[in-house]
């Protein structure tokens, strides 16, 4: 799916009847009205005329202590130096992409991916190598097969960019093992990765895992967060933490694309940081997010066909459906809009045309009963599509295998067993 | 100057005691806060949910009818839907270039040009061609030759980027002739022209000029403006104007950048022009800076050597001062800040290390009384500069000919007659 059509899709899930488990949207209708007006009122009392001018390009030194207590929620104490305010987390992917990539560089990325970073390394022209993930997020030992590989064609990745918490779209979390083998084959490699953590916060169920940048110590690992989830998209601000050699040139970037960030939303962030409420508000998220996902997950057992399968995230806000071969959601995505239901069909994760039978569905924007309805419909347009091909083919169409899928091209994404 | 060099200097003059006449702040402090309390308010009470949410690629139609006024109140009247709402203007002149430019492709803009557009063209490998500006801006018959020359090597400019109206960092206004000429040379060479006009609304003294925009029609000339100069920089809120087939690829730019403009501070926007008083305050604007111009004007008088010329600005925010050969601006900046003030050096403004001895004064940002002082302490270090120069040589150096310069390689930036 090419960017335009997923603007195009965005443009038709603004209309008010169309439930869109589509986007990554937060519910900003869960924040205090009163909250937002009192931190407003505060910044005109007090430093109006500072809130509307320019700010340094790295960003408030007292938005960077905001980014701190997050990261430090995580377990990170990244140095306030090390840390760059974007304008939201997708453009420090587009700077650090910007600082370290040169047409015809390979940059390697989970299969899915995060369908917004694709357009950002085509338009550095990367060679964006793909590999794929499982429930405990990327398969780490294929990795060191295609590095290997690179190697032998005297080839380096620029980079190794993952989401590795609550994966966007798999939904899936890469395993403790997992996350150490990056970390160790980082600095063997001496290898940059990029670990994009939006929703580190948001986890429903299981154990807290250390992230990549916690495990490495920031010297291979560049970290990019964001108060998108956690706090509002509406405010684009984000952050990159790098090593001082990278941030450099990140910072000249951040000056060429946009001077700074917002001087205004990062006064608005302070404020809110000051009220000292805004991990309560993280759990009261926690709370509707883990319903919901509970939500979606009942719906798409009860009107999913058989044929389907889907990952079980145990945070942040995309569950991952996979069903079978003979079915293209770009297609099925055109039925589903006649029935006022969207979703994002799995080719726009992928550089090479794969995920054609996949989708992602969001549990985050719209609450339960819409949930349920707009799962109900995607469920009945798949149903009339099994049911037309088994009865064009006169074959029940075969349900991929639910504990071990290794040998078919469908993700085995049902957790099964250590990883 | 380097982009770095030019970020220390931001964070020298950040240095309370410094009188910083280098950024190019407008002042703020002439909002009204009682106003930005009670937009944010309503904000607050009606639209909390929706102005912390993701908001289109493209910009809120609000925000485009905001737009609308702005290029209305100047004449101009596009299509809405040739607007894209950009994170300041900075951002329009990178997503233009992102569309446009590949390596090695020539860029065409004015000697001396907008400091901050300098590092753009450089990220995106432009080959930057500039073209000199007088007392009537860039010449436009100057701009013929190398057109015919480039042609002659087969070589097609992507686009010129032109600042018409009381250019930064020269503060000169481009004459109407040449304006016409420029858009009559853009049919003709089918070359696109980007007109950047973060200041038109801030006339001073004269008679208003068309945009070239307006005199084109929009066919070849892609529009650059910003809420920055008339409202606040904070709010990180610009915008461009260009033609379909352009405008479909700066979407997808944008998407990739940074997804979408800040929806909390395009709300802002909303709810300030709902209240109808934007023109009285520009208006409120233009008195205050005019005011300070006169002042700044008035010291050069005073304070500066009868070796230094200047630029006499109908509007905007800039001076640009030129002084003997033999001063180094950028040495001299360092000298300047002992003494506690900062310009910025002339070489920032140019891609091939000229404009030594020249530098943009702003008189925006600060009161008359430190106008006044900061131009006498600037002139303190010149004045120092020239006797030791004298001294040493045995030479009275010769001032630049105020009438007629065009045999120097002085810019000629006095008026001499029609241009």
């Amino acid at each position: 799916m090419r960017s335009s059509a997923m603007r195009d899709l965005m443009a038709v899930t603004a209309r008010p009847e169309v439930i869109s488990l589509a986007g990554g949207l937060p519910d900003t209708s869960t924040f205090p009205p009163k909250s937002f007006a009192a931190q407003m009122t505060r910044i005109a009392q007090e430093s109006a005329a500072e809130a509307l001018q320019y700010g340094p390009t790295e960003g408030f030194e007292e938005t960077k202590d905001c980014i701190l207590q997050v990261m430090g929620a995580e377990g990170m104490l990244p140095e306030p130096e090390d840390i760059i305010v974007t304008t939201g987390g997708q453009q420090a992917i587009d700077l650090v992409c910007k600082t370290l990539v040169d047409p015809g560089d390979v940059v390697i990325c989970e299969a899915p991916t995060y369908p917004g970073a694709v357009p950002v390394f085509c338009s550095y022209q990367a060679d964006v190598v793909q590999i794929e993930c499982d429930a405990y997020g990327m398969r780490v030992e294929d990795l060191e097969g295609t590095l290997a590989r690179l190697a032998a064609e005297g080839r380096r990745p620029k980079f190794v960019y993952s989401v590795p918490s609550f994966q966007n779209p798999a939904g899936v979390t890469m395993s403790f093992e997992r996350r150490l083998r990056l970390v160790e084959l980082a600095r063997q490699h001496e290898l940059l990765v990029v670990e994009d953590s939006p929703y580190g916060l948001l986890r429903y169920s299981g154990e807290p895992l250390p992230p990549l940048y916690q495990l490495d110590g920031g010297d291979f690992v560049i970290y990019i967060g964001t108060f998108s989830k956690i706090l509002s998209p509406g405010i684009r601000l984000g952050w990159a933490v790098a090593p001082p050699p990278v941030m450099e040139k990140i910072v000249l970037g951040k000056q060429a694309s946009d001077l700074c960030t917002s001087t205004l939303t990062q006064y608005f962030v302070r404020e809110y940081f000051a009220e000292g409420r805004w991990r309560e508000y993280i759990e009261s998220l926690v709370g509707i997010y883990r319903e919901r996902r509970d939500t979606m997950l009942e719906s798409l057992r009860e009107h999913f066909p058989a044929q389907a399968t889907w990952t079980e995230p145990e945070g942040g806000l995309f569950i991952w459906a996979t069903l079978p071969e003979y079915i293209d959601t770009s297609d099925l995505l055109a039925k589903a809009l006649r029935e006022d239901v969207a979703f994002v069909p799995g080719q726009a994760a992928y550089v090479d045309g794969r995920g054609r039978n996949s989708m992602r569905l969001n549990f985050s924007g719209v609450d339960g009963g819409e949930i349920r309805e707009g799962v109900r419909r995607i469920g009945k347009v798949i149903s009339e599509q099994v049911e037309l091909y088994e009865a064009l083919t006169g074959e029940q169409a075969v349900a991929p295998p639910r504990d071990d899928a290794e040998d078919t091209n469908v993700l085995p994404f049902r957790k099964t067993g250590e990883a």
